[in-house]
């Protein structure tokens, strides 16, 4: 089966292109690259040093005997889009490659109308150039937990069935995003909806929580396959983040008073998921929300976590409540459903004292790399 | 007071910035003319001939003794729009600048980037703009009813409570539109929400039906001040293409059943409930949603009406069931909320047999410039 990644030079793309491709799919990188691109004119470095794409699909090349076909351009270009999948003709198109930092979308205007332009633009070219050529392709597009914002009833699945005044129906989810980032994967989930109706096209909608951890069995196996750990203000999330400020000795950063309660997953989790819905494709029309996530936190029962687990490692270590950057709610009812990836057969990686541990160990292996200037967040989400 | 009425070149945006004037605001007009342009490539005119913008705003001034300022540019061009509110000054800004047809919307790809690009990225240098130097000026912003498409349960305005799971929380009514151009404005919903609470900006989304009628108080006083109507398959809209189809003895287009309903109002109601809206301003932080119809008509039953007015009239009228165009429900439920305008005082012009035969008779007038090529749908919603 023939899987075009979209993004696949990313922290969840390049893991996931390299499960898929373990497990026997004939898949495809298409990336822009855009994303080192940022990092340069941020003057952030990944804790761990990433090799170049064409050097990192050779040496998986090289071990484990399967190519995997790259294609560097943008989607945002239609011809590039549209020449690369008559090219590639996928069977199952897995959609990472968007602007994926809240931060970054709240720099500026110019950063919030390039993070939707690029999100939205970029997903309406993969619907059109697989209604144009190929309408039986499954996508599977990588959404957020974060598009339902935090409201005080439970968060369902995609969908809530609402009854009101004696009828009833089933809607799609309302949604309070948070960023300027989050709301462009809003926009695109309304527009993956409205294209899977008209044109019955086929969609999963992976609503992923806050992904953690960095080795997955086939980016551990070799310095040249490493995926890449974000720890500063910009595009670093929470437990990974925390594991690196540990290790560094830098205070954990809890933004506010850290009750924000999110989902989160191991990045593990991150790839069996994707290959479950790719697996079990939606139907003709269907556009099938799951949320993609194996356990609730607050920020700061993580911060916890961490500090607990460096502190038995020998490691000194302090929380610190940050005035928070951005406007949200930090004591807040929290319940998200996320049942329909775990009947798909999802067995999760549960957070573990051992993960932290591995995840402690591997940040102490290239804290010499971290520079301490980039860790406070400098985005504000207020007006000045 | 100040009142910058972007789009003030188009059909509500002229009727709604001539009432403003006439009504003692000091009006600006922002447009970028665009509308005009689209017209010349689609090949398609208006049934009333309009004058330029500039003739226009200068034969109020002779007539009305007030003067209208005019800036010509496009609020996608962030430098033009923030200097032209420096120069202004707005208290008020109403939002029509944006490309408002779901058939243009539909055409191709490129369309479909181009209204969801122009229409959100315009509307998020609004906010930005307000952000950076007018926090405190009164976004009031044109939706549609579209955003809600056709749910089984009755439509609110903006907002829905639900009671799910012995909780209880009041969100934003689901939304589920019809067209890449429906889509459009959902996502600028959320955007100036989210601008709204992040910013404490306030906004009112008024999700307006299908207008109706040509002339208003101001229009109607000279043949130099006539305002746009459409009967083309692009940009007519139901009742005022009807209406020209009866004078020139065309069968009425509707699409399939006929029984979808909507949302319609009068063009003398717009402007007074724009009034309204300015007059009785959303709080700081407020993000005020009102539906702005005044009563729901199947497109049949309009059909129906327009046809025995017309018979009334002596014109011979037959009603066409075309092959829809759109997916969209022909049968369906819908109750949609309108309070909110009505409790702010809005006093309707309900559809009458007055207002229908001024409608034919003023389409008898211009039948003349009628160009049957181009009143029969062309764009489908449809993959081919």
């Amino acid at each position: 089966m023939k899987v075009l990644v979209i993004g696949g030079d990313g922290y969840c793309g390049w893991a996931t292109a390299l499960h898929l491709s373990s497990r026997g799919y004939d898949v495809g990188i298409l990336d822009n690259l855009i994303r080192r691109h940022w990092d340069a004119q941020l003057g952030v470095e990944t804790l761990t040093p990433i090799s170049p794409i064409h050097q990192r699909i050779e040496r998986w090349n090289n071990l484990s005997g399967k190519a995997v076909d790259l294609y560097v351009g943008d989607i945002t270009d239609y011809a590039f889009l549209s020449k690369t999948l008559r090219e590639f003709e996928p069977e199952a198109i897995v959609h990472f490659g968007e602007q994926r930092s809240a931060p970054f979308s709240m720099i500026d205007r110019e950063h919030a109308v390039m993070t939707q332009v690029n999100n939205v633009v970029g997903t309406l070219n993969i619907l059109y150039a697989m209604k144009e050529d190929f309408p039986d392709c499954h996508l599977v597009k990588l959404g957020t937990m974060g598009e339902y914002g935090t409201p005080n009833i439970d968060i369902e699945e995609g969908y809530i069935t609402i009854e009101h005044n004696g009828r009833k129906d089933t809607l799609p989810y309302p949604k309070q995003p948070g960023s300027f980032y989050h709301l462009s994967k809003v926009h695109d989930s309304h527009n993956i909806h409205f294209a899977c109706k008209i044109w019955g096209l086929r969609a999963t909608d992976l609503n992923q929580g806050v992904v953690y951890g960095v080795l997955t069995e086939e980016t551990g196996i070799d310095e040249l396959l490493i995926n890449r750990l974000d720890y500063d203000g910009v595009f670093g999330t929470a437990l990974n983040r925390f594991c690196i400020q540990a290790a560094i000795g830098h205070p954990l950063t809890v933004y506010g008073k850290g009750g924000q309660t999110r989902g989160f997953l191991d990045i593990r989790d991150t790839v069996r998921c994707i290959e479950l819905a790719i697996t079990n494709p939606a139907d003709a029309g269907q556009f099938r929300v799951f949320n993609q996530f194996t356990e609730l936190f607050s920020v700061y029962d993580l911060a916890l976590k961490v500090k607990n687990a460096a502190i038995a490692m020998g490691l000194d270590v302090e929380i610190n409540h940050l005035e928070n950057p951005r406007v949200e709610l930090e004591q807040h009812y929290f319940n998200a459903k996320n049942t329909k990836l775990l009947d798909l057969g999802l067995q999760p990686h549960y957070l573990s004292d051992s993960l932290l541990d591995s995840l402690l160990n591997f940040a102490i292996k290239y804290k010499g790399r971290v520079d301490e200037k980039h860790i406070l967040p400098k985005v504000s989400w207020r007006r000045s």
